[in-house]
Parts: C-alpha cells; structure tokens; sequence
C-alpha cells in the first residue's frame, strides 16, 4: 500500500505540436500525450494516464490544453511541473529553455473532477497571416494568405456564426456519426494587427474539424469568394459541401478551457435560447 | 557539349535551422548546404556545389545567408527560385506554403564573382527574449534571459565593440590559428521592443563564435556581472576568459552580406583608421 493518499491533478499544458503526430497516445509515434505520460511515470514512480480536454491532430498547437489524473505519491505540485519540464526540456537546459511541450500549472482537484467531461467551453485561435511573401519561420504556426482579406467581412460571416446551431456544415465528412451536431458559439471574432490576422471562437464543444473548417469558410469570405449574407444559409444546409475548405493543422492553437461558465468569453449572449 | 553558356547565380537564402546540422554539407547529416545542392542539381540537370557566404552552425538561422553555383543550364533565375522553393517545401504544398529553406532572390554575376572572397561585411541579429516565463514558441528562435536586462548599459557596451580591433577575446578557444584576428566592426547596437532585446552586428568578418560570444559579454553586462566601461580593457586583453559566456545557437540569424561597401551600415565610422 502507498503511504501517500490518492490525489487527483489538472495540468495546464503548452506545446508545439510541429513534431508531434497529434494529442493522442499512439504506440510507436511521438505524440504529446505520450511524452507526458512518459515522463510523468518516471517522475511520480507509478504508471501515470492522463486524460486531455482535446485530443489535437498532428501540427496543432496548445496555449492551454488541459488534462487530469490520478495517483498517490507525495510530490508537491509546484515541484512537480518543474521537475517534469526540466526532463522534456532533455536535462540540463531545462532551467532556461524550454522543451516542445511544458506545463504551465497544476491543479489539486477533488477526485471526481475529470478535465473533459467536466469542461463547459473551449477556445481555439486561428493564426492566419495575410501576406504575398512566403516565409520560413511562421511556416508551421500560421497559415499563410496570398490575396488581400476583407477582415470586415469576415467579422460580418463570424457574427452568423455566433449562437446555438446545428453545424453539421462545419464538420469533416465522414467523421464518426454524433449523437447531435448542435453546438453553442459563444463567441466569433476575428483580430487584426498588421499581416497577422486571428480568429477567436469560443463554444461548448466542437465537432471534428470545426474550426478549420470555419476558418476556410471566413478565408473565402475574405477573399470575396463567398458573401458573409450566405452564412445563415449555409449552416441551415447541414451541408459540408456548402462550407469552405478545411484550413490546415498548423494555425491551430487551443487556447483555453474553461470549467466555470462565468469565465467564458460571450457566455451571456451565446447561451441556448438567447443566441 | 551543353547547348547552354556558363553562368554564375547568387542565391539570396532565407532559413530556419532548427532541424539541420548547420549550413555546411556533412555525408549522412542534413545540411542546409547538402539540402540546396540535392535539389538544386535535380532541378539543373547536373551535379551542382555551391559555396555559402558563412557556415552557419547546427541550430543558427538565416534571413539573407548568400550562396553562387555555376553552371550550364538554360532555365531563368525567377523560375529557377520557384521550382526549388516548390521542392523544398515538399511538393504541391510549395505554392501556398515555404519549407525550411526558401531562396529568396537569384541573381546573374559575371563568372569571377564568388559569393564569399567577395563580401565586404555582413550584419548577424542576436534575438533575446527577456522574460520570467519560458515560451514553447519561441525555444528555437531566440535566448531567453529570465533577470531584467539594463538595454542602456549594453547599448553602452556595444558602442565599446565599434571600430578595428583585435577580437582574440571574442573568438571559440580552441579554434583554427588564423593569419588574424583583427576585425573591423562597423557597428553594433541593440533594438528593444518589449520583451524582445535584438543585438545587431555589422562588421568586415567574424571569428568562430564572435556573436554568440559578443552576446553573452552583452546578456552579463544587462545583468550588472560586467561593466561595460571594461570593455576595452576586455577586447585589449586578447584573452577569451574575460569575454562572458558563449550564447546559444538558437538566437543567431544572419541577416544581410554586403558586396558594396556604400551599403554597410557604419562603414564611414568603421572605416580603419577612423573607428
């Protein structure tokens, strides 16, 4: 029998997802849930499983992607993400640098907490960049557009976005059948600054592919290549023909988790029966 | 006999050297130079060797590193930067997106031109990021320093680094003997924007580590563990172990090489004689 009792924690994760085939455990590729899961047994000297809010796809990036689990060992949390950053960091440069991925906090958590099913929104940045040179060093954080935006349009067809819907439009064919495709965006907007032109959405939960598949659709908004009017229309088809192109993996970062509702940016005005 | 003339290109070559084992071509490693010579004699038709302006270390970037080749062969240099930037993105991604290393201009010279004997002075960025929080992101890309840096007392330290000196305290102990070790920096100064500190160096040429080296002296001069009034009495020492530390590879781009001297930043104050 352990002499520690058992303990149950939320981490707070960042990472570059450039290197990882996805979130997901998967035997014989890298991928960010096994390389924590990796270390943190090490670490806390039992198996350790983690659970995560969001299982990302290769390339996608986290600022706060979310996971919880559970074990008995005495370590005290802020030791915890140190010693655990200091190992993904590959050792001695741990102090100064960071690895790929890090843990931001930790949470002590009461033993029925879980980090995904008891999430009540998320929040995922797109990171466009609106510019006719190429370049090598955003190549794998944002996704890089030629021709000029109408970010104003843009803003038009994300507002039409905002509320509860059923957005079967916005889901990848052939993703596995759902038990209801009705979500709740709280929130739709689209910040520009210079070249750099991001995309903020915010809802309860997210059907595969969803934001970038939102995302291509704002993009042929703001390339005139779809008129913002059309939006309503297009998700009322429940059709994934109608919507854009599906935007690639590495402009996607999952922002942040929210476990209160009270924290959710737009919540009042993108509740069920108000949006 | 080839039906086309010789001809002598200068490639302008931007890249991010995160993956590669520096600039210069090593059997079974990837190079940036190994890379370009793979692509480029596939896309010439015939075996092609280039020579690089700076052999950059593992880890080191580039906005503007510089190259020639010759050969003989009849495609135009605006088509030629394309096809090898479409391969070195890996295929049909290469329109829309840039891989590691992207050839930014292709020039024609006269066949005695050689793109290193010919330089007369290049200006390398040392990027800092000055901040108490690691960052996923930016962990290849620049040296984060956690402690406050004094931007005044190393702009104050730089301007003791201006002129025609003999840089033995700035050079890797342990390198190659050289003919000399007196280099002209035309200048040297620091830009700061936030958290992020940029060192800028423009000189005639560079000893093996003399930015890196040339860094830390400034981080430990930021940090009040050096005076920048020593820096003379430092440089006049010729001695290494009073240079601060080595800075790390991942900060370091080259960032211009200059063939006309008019272009050099500081070349009038630089100038021997007058620095």
């Amino acid at each position: 029998m352990s002499k520690h009792p058992a303990r149950n924690l939320l981490l707070t994760i960042e990472y570059d997802g450039t290197g990882f085939s996805g979130w997901q455990r998967q035997p014989g590729r890298k991928t960010v849930q096994g390389e924590l899961e990796r270390v943190l047994t090490s670490v806390c000297g039992q198996e350790i499983k983690i659970d995560g809010t969001s299982r990302t796809d290769a390339g996608v990036h986290a600022y706060g992607q979310r996971a919880n689990f559970k074990g008995e060992f005495g370590i005290p949390t802020d030791k915890l993400a140190m010693v655990v950053n200091h190992r993904l960091a590959g050792g001695k440069r741990g102090r100064t640098t960071s690895g790929p991925i890090r843990i931001t906090e930790v949470q002590e958590m009461p033993m029925d907490f879980h980090a995904r099913f008891d999430a009540r929104g998320k929040t995922y940045i797109y990171r466009l960049y609106n510019s006719p040179e190429l370049d090598v060093f955003r190549r794998n954080y944002c996704y890089r557009i030629g021709q000029p935006l109408d970010t104003e349009a843009m803003k038009a067809a994300a507002r039409e976005i905002e509320g509860t819907h059923d957005f079967q439009c916005f889901q990848a064919s052939g993703s596995e059948e759902r038990l209801t495709t009705v979500r709740t965006v709280y929130k739709a907007d689209i910040r520009s600054e210079g070249k750099n032109v991001d995309i903020f959405v915010t809802g309860d939960g997210f059907l595969y592919n969803m934001v970038r598949i939102i995302t291509g659709t704002l993009v042929e908004v703001g390339l005139g290549k779809m008129d913002p009017a059309h939006l309503a229309r297009i998700i009322k088809s429940r059709d994934r023909q109608n919507a854009g192109h599906t935007a690639p993996p590495q402009g996607l970062y999952l922002a942040r988790v929210y476990y209160e509702t009270k924290e959710i940016p737009g919540y009042e005005e993108g509740t069920p029966g108000l949006g």
